[in-house]
Order: structure tokens, then sequence, then C-alpha cells
């Protein structure tokens, strides 16, 4: 029997076991957002620290300024690679609780999934990883890789005390790839790898005009209204189809491939179904792409808010002092937030009309990022999850941000690895949330092989 | 003697006495706003209602919904015009009232002004007319033509009762010529008769896209934004001068005349003073047009208000589910706010992006009114105020609307002569309202001299 026989076998014969062990973990009330719950999100954390410990590896619990950081690490595998696991033990609130068909801390299988709060999200995918490593140190008595654990308890909170831990302890998490899994399957049965991330630069603009409030009657036609010039301001950033008109936007925007594109197309998406989903009667965008490519690979401009005047039950003929937007671009790798917002400060100075001041506020930007598809790593893990589902994934992108995914490249210098169990109608965040337990086992399996196909790659890390 | 001789005589010997009546009524908290104040509301139209009983006139307390609607008059003169004259005599509320430097219910004298709430708006204005009816009957037994009064209580919550009223008894309140002082004179010394009002024609539209908000980077670039949308459509409606692009906007608009145009360019108005006291940096407006004919007699398109997504504070990447926007046409004469709702729908409905559904709501229109600078009203008002204020009035207009003079006009269909007693510092609405007591005793005389020129005219009105 070879080594990832015996791994396989274990996971097989432990199948039981393991759901057990997640319906205890998912029973765990580890609500972050919630102060009430402030002890249950500690036990989470204990349980995590238990499991490392089992396993003897070196292990932790970082007391933070909220909820404490569980980091663990197998030992070094000279000249082979370390892989950084990331995930959460850490879950969203269960409001509203009526909806729930079974309560959310008491883990119910229905139909082939488990449901409860976290069981998706993201407790049982994470789960995976550490079953993956159990199997390995019980099989093998250790791992063909150097394994590092890095789980936080504030993901559903904004990550406050990782993202201070991060870059004070680059040296501890030093590694050759992140691997998460947080995310989905392309569709039930099409695993899925994400390799790219949109960044972001988000704006707010205020246009301040008169200094109050004045009659629209006696004073309409002095002056610039501001929310007029608002709307014009903001029409001048794109076009009618969604190209950006802020110079120089697109110079640095790296163009999806032929082999991206052809991918994309091959994807199984139904644009009737996402439309309808959506509850909107056309889709639309940027000319000359389809909608896979303009959600996941091309910069866009979108308002996230606008407020100015009377905005009450009916009329009040008000012209307004002032008005303001959110706004922000979606952006793609090489494009940069700092050069972006630079330029878009000086468009708007230029068409700002007169009797007009303009505030513009940069609220934050990331840059988008993407794994090359031909990197080995890549590579490694699509053999792994064929190993896992049974077929080899799709590779995908995502349209928003992960934070965190940014933080391990900026900080860390480190790519990556989204390696989704979980599938779009798993109700994160919402009532009933579930995970499919053949895709928790699969999810498992193909953990364990990763564990192989990366130890078979010379590490890339410098220093 | 002449009449008008004695009836100017009983003005100058009556001054002090009238101060008295004046103060006397200011002390009347009628604020119609407040439900506590019901009482005084009632109190003062009873003050008024005293007035023409003194007099002799038959007059009446309407009762309404909600405050009494004074009306009175004298008995009709046959050969001679009728002249309905409107005031109010409630008054808005006093908040903020530690800004006060005398109580706002304690008439207090200081630099030839009288400080009170309801000082210049409308009771001290209004009385004007009250006091000269008082001269002509105590001097000539009898006015020279007829007078017939409707004092409301509610014009500062609306007017509802009034607007009740009026096309009921339409025959009662039937004259020749409206005449209501409660405006301003162009600048301290220099009087006018404001001839001409805009008018206005209203809107919401609401924008419409995904059935639920969405997020911005999951889903920007697949859907039309509805706020993007919006902000194309609003700037869709005029070009950056101001100039309106609703199809057939303009069609129906009279043209200043050039001596109109000549005499707006008289007029004593500073620039940069309107400029300092509305805090911009640059007034600017419609093209080829200055800033007085701007604001009171051409067309206008303002944004009122706008809605839509995340507006508290900090980023939120929402794509909205919709957006909308209070906006408003300020019309000026022959305009026809159903044509432009109309042209409007039109307009919108073809520039709406696919994904978007649209919804106008028409909120009210009311249309310009002008009265014709060559009418023998005016002239008769020019010369009645000369004689009052020792000048000859100015001709000016006024960029907002007077819903009341719109219905006299449309329920009605009498013209009417705003003459103003008042200045544009005289804080109506804020604290600290005043009248000047020259002005005060010069419109006492001004109306005195109308009743008289007036009754030189034949009366125009039919049936």
């Amino acid at each position: 029997m070879s080594q990832l026989n015996q791994v396989d076998a274990f996971l097989e014969q432990n199948r039981q076991r393991h759901l057990s062990d997640l319906c205890e973990f998912l029973r765990i009330k580890s609500v972050s957002a919630r102060s009430e719950f402030k002890k249950e999100v500690e036990s989470a954390a204990q349980w995590v620290l238990a499991w490392f410990q089992r396993l003897g590896l070196k292990s932790e619990l970082i007391a933070t300024q909220k909820h404490p950081i569980v980091v663990a690490e197998t030992p070094a595998v000279p000249g082979k690679p370390t892989v950084l696991v990331y995930g959460h033990y850490d879950v969203q609130p269960t409001e509203p609780d009526h909806e729930w068909i079974s309560g959310p801390f008491e883990p119910t299988i229905r139909d082939g999934n488990v449901y409860a709060r976290g069981a998706t999200d993201d407790k049982g995918q994470m789960l995976t990883h550490l079953i993956s490593t159990e199997a390995w140190i019980r099989t093998m008595d250790r791992l063909p890789l150097q394994l590092k654990f890095v789980i936080e308890g504030e993901e559903e909170v904004g990550s406050e005390s990782l993202y201070t831990y991060l870059p004070t302890h680059a040296k501890e998490l030093a590694a050759d790839v992140v691997v998460i899994s947080d995310s989905c399957q392309f569709a039930p049965g099409i695993p899925a790898i994400t390799y790219g991330l949109r960044g972001i630069a988000y704006f707010e603009v205020k246009l301040d005009g008169p200094k109050q409030d004045l009659h629209s009657g006696t004073f309409g036609g002095a002056v610039t209204n501001p929310a007029n010039a608002l709307a014009r301001i903001l029409t001048a950033l794109r076009d009618e189809s969604g190209k950006v008109l802020v110079p120089g936007f697109y110079d640095d925007v790296v163009p999806l491939t032929d082999q991206e594109r052809k991918q994309f197309a091959g994807l199984p998406f139904d644009e009737t179904h996402f439309r309808r989903q959506l509850g909107v009667e056309a889709l639309s965008g940027e000319t000359g792409f389809t909608t896979l490519e303009r959600r996941w690979a091309r910069p866009t401009c979108d308002i996230n808010g606008l407020t100015s005047g009377y905005q009450g039950e009916g009329a009040k003929t008000v012209l307004p002092a002032w008005a303001s937007a959110k706004f922000s671009f979606r952006l793609v790798p090489r494009q940069d937030p700092q050069k972006i917002a630079q330029s878009l400060r000086t468009m708007l100075q230029s068409i700002t009309p007169k009797g007009i001041r303009l505030t513009l506020t940069e609220h934050h930007g990331a840059p988008g990022v993407v794994v090359p598809l031909e990197s080995p790593f890549m590579a490694a893990a699509s053999k792994a999850i064929e190993r896992g589902f049974g077929k080899p994934p799709v590779f995908i992108r995502e349209g928003g941000s992960i934070p965190i995914v940014t933080a391990f490249k900026e900080k860390l210098g480190i790519d990556t690895l989204l390696l989704g169990w979980g599938l779009d109608d798993d109700n994160t965040h919402s009532p009933n949330e579930k995970f499919s337990l053949t895709d928790f086992h699969r999810g498992a399996r193909a953990s364990a092989h990763l564990w192989q196909e990366l130890s078979e790659l010379s590490p890339s890390r410098k220093g």
C-alpha cells in the first residue's frame, strides 16, 4: 500500500468520526460579532488548538484585543515547500432565527447535507485541512512537507487582530503558498480553483456649493447646483456601456489570454438563470466581453451611494448646499489603486464646475491578485482536487476582493490557492447554512492529496 | 382739502396709534404650525375681524378644518372696480428662541424697526391695507371702490383650508384684481412691484435594477447599476450651462422684452454681494443671460434630492438595487407643466438603459404667472407707490412660485398685484424678524392711494 493509499483508507475508515467531529465543532456558538458569545468564540479556538495538540503539533493560542488566533505548525521538511493554511473558526450571527428549520447550533443531517451556522463558512471547509493533517500523521507519522496554520476568530468582523499580527510575524508565517478553503465550487459537481480576484479603489466625493440649502425658486439659475454637478461628474467617469473614462485607467490592465477566455466560455454558465436570480430584465456591461469576463476580469466603476438635498416624502423645493457620492472601481491585476486615485483626482479637479468645491476622499484600495495558471502550485492543486472529487477543477475568478488574500500577498509576499468546497446555495450568512457531506469528505481527501502533490515541488521561497 | 389729503392727514395723525395697533397684533402668538397655539391663532383671526367690525364692514369668520378665514367687504361701488385684498394673520414658529434679542412676541422698537415674529410676514404688511381702509372710512365714510378681504390663518402651513374655500366661493370673491403685500422692496428705499413669478414642474424618478442590493465585487459589470443610470439620466436633462434638453422645453417660453432686460439691467444689483451672501466663489447659469434674468425669467432644471445605496460613514461595497432623485423645472410664462411632463416622460423612457425599470412621479406643477407691465392696474399701483414712498417702484420678478397667486389666477381668473413693503433682510422665518416703521407708514399711505388710483379705472370684470 502506497503512502497515499493508506491516507485515503484512513479517511474512508474515519468518515463517521469526522462527521461527529464536525458536528461537535458546529455546536460551539462562536459568533464573533456578539460580545455575549465571547466565551464560545474562545471555546472554538480551544477546540482547534486541541486538535493540533492531539497530533503533537507545535501550536499556540495567540491572545489579541478581540478573539484569539490559533497558530500551529508541523516540522520543517528540508527541500520541501512550506504551506500556510488559513481558515477561521468564527461564524456569522444567526438571525433571523425563526427561519432556521433546525437550530443554527444543532447540526442536523438532511438530504446529505449538514445544516448549521458555520457548516460551510468556514468550520466545515477549514476542518478538511485539519482532518487531512490528522490522516497523514496517524498513518505516516509525518507530513510530506511543512504545514503552518493560522486560524483566526475575527474573519466575520474584519480580521483586525490578524492584520496586526501578520506584518510582525512574517518570519514565523513564511511559506511558499497559502491555501484557503472558504469559497465555492463553480457548480455542484464542478470543483473550482479561484485563481484571480479583483482589487478595489473606493472613493467618496463631496461637492459643496452655496453655504446653505437655497430656495430653488428664488435662486435656481443663479448658482451651480451641487447635485446637478455631481450627476455630471459621475457620468463623466464612464461611458454608457461601463467603459471607464479616467485617463490611463486601462494602461496597466493585463488582458485575458485566449486560453482564459476560451475556458470561461466553456463553463456551464446559464445567463437566463443568473439574470432571473438577480431580478433584472437584461444583463449589461462593457462591450466585447461576456458576463463572466465582465464580472471576473474586467475593471468597473460603480456608484455605491448617493446623498443630496431632500430625501423625504413628497416635494421640497431646495437647491442643496452639497451632494456626495460613494463610488468604487473594481481593479484587475497590474492596475495600481494609487495611480488610479491620482489620475482620478486630476480629472475631477479639471471637470469641477465653477462655484463648486470638490473634496475627494480615498476610502481604501487594494490591487487585484491573480495566481498564474501555469504556476506549479496550480497544477498540483488541480491534480489533488481531481483525486478528491473525481474530476479536475475548472479555473475561475471572483469579482470581489478577499482582503486576507491581498494581505498575504502584500505583507508576506505569498500567493494564495483558493480551493472552494462549498456551493453557492449554501446559505452562508443566511438561515439554514449547509455543507454537503459528500463535498466535506471529498475536500478532506483532496487536501490530503494536496500535501503530497505540493511536496513534489521544490520550495520557491527565498531567505 | 381733497379727499386724499384728508386720508393722508388721518394717517399722519394716527401714526402712533397704528404702531400700537401693530404691536398689539404682534403680541398674539398665532403660530399656525403648533397645535398648542390654536387659541392664539383664533385670537388673531378675531383681532382682524374686530377691525372690520369697528369699521362697519360686512365681515365673517369662516370656520375651517384648521384655522379660520376672515372675509370682509365694503359695499359695491357701481362703475368702479372691485379689489380683493389677500393677507395672512398666522406666523412661522419662533425657534431657535434663544437667538432672539427681544422676545418674538414682545414687539420692540430698535433703530426704526419693530422686531417681532410676523412683523413683516405678514401682520405688518397686511395691516397697512386695514389701516388704509380705516383711513378712508373715518375720513370719507366710504371707499372709492369695493374692497373684499380674504385673510387666512394657514399661509405658513400650506393654505389647505383656503384652497378648499376658493373654488366654492368664486362668486363671493369675484374681483378685478388681487392685492397682496407679503413680499419685499427691491432694496431699501427702492420700492418694487413683483409682476412675474416662475412656475414649477416637480418630479421624482426612481430607477429599479436588481431585486436587492448586490455585492459590487461579485456582480459589478454584470448588470446596470441604477445609481450610475440615474446620474446619466439626470445629466441628460440639461447641458453644462443649465440649458434644459427636454424636447420642446423652450417652445412656449415668452422671451423677455428689450424693455424688461433694460429695466433689470438698470437695477442696482450687486453681484459680488449676492455671491458672498450665498457663499459661492462664482455665479453660473444659462449662457447669454444676466443673473437677475436667470433667476427671474429663465426656466431651470434643478435636482432637489438624491438617494441611493449606502449613505453612512465609511465604505460599503454595494451595487444598489435602486436609485431615486427629486428634481424640478422652474417655468416661465406660457410653459405648460403638463406638456413638459409628457415630453419628459417620453424622453426618460427613451434613455432608460436595459435592465432598469423607471418610475416617474409628478409631484406638482404650476404655470408661471406674469401681469403685463402695460396693465392699467400696474400703472395705478405704480402711481400709488410713488405717493406712498416718494419714488416710483421698479418692476421686478421673483424666481419662486407663490401658490396662492396661481390659485387666484386659476380658480378665480384674477391677476395679482404683489406690492412688497418688506426688505430682504427682514429675517422672515428666522429669529429677529423685523419691519421698518417708515415702510409700515409708507405702505399704509401707498395702500390708501392705491384705492384711489384703482377707482379711476373701469372695472374689467365680466359677468
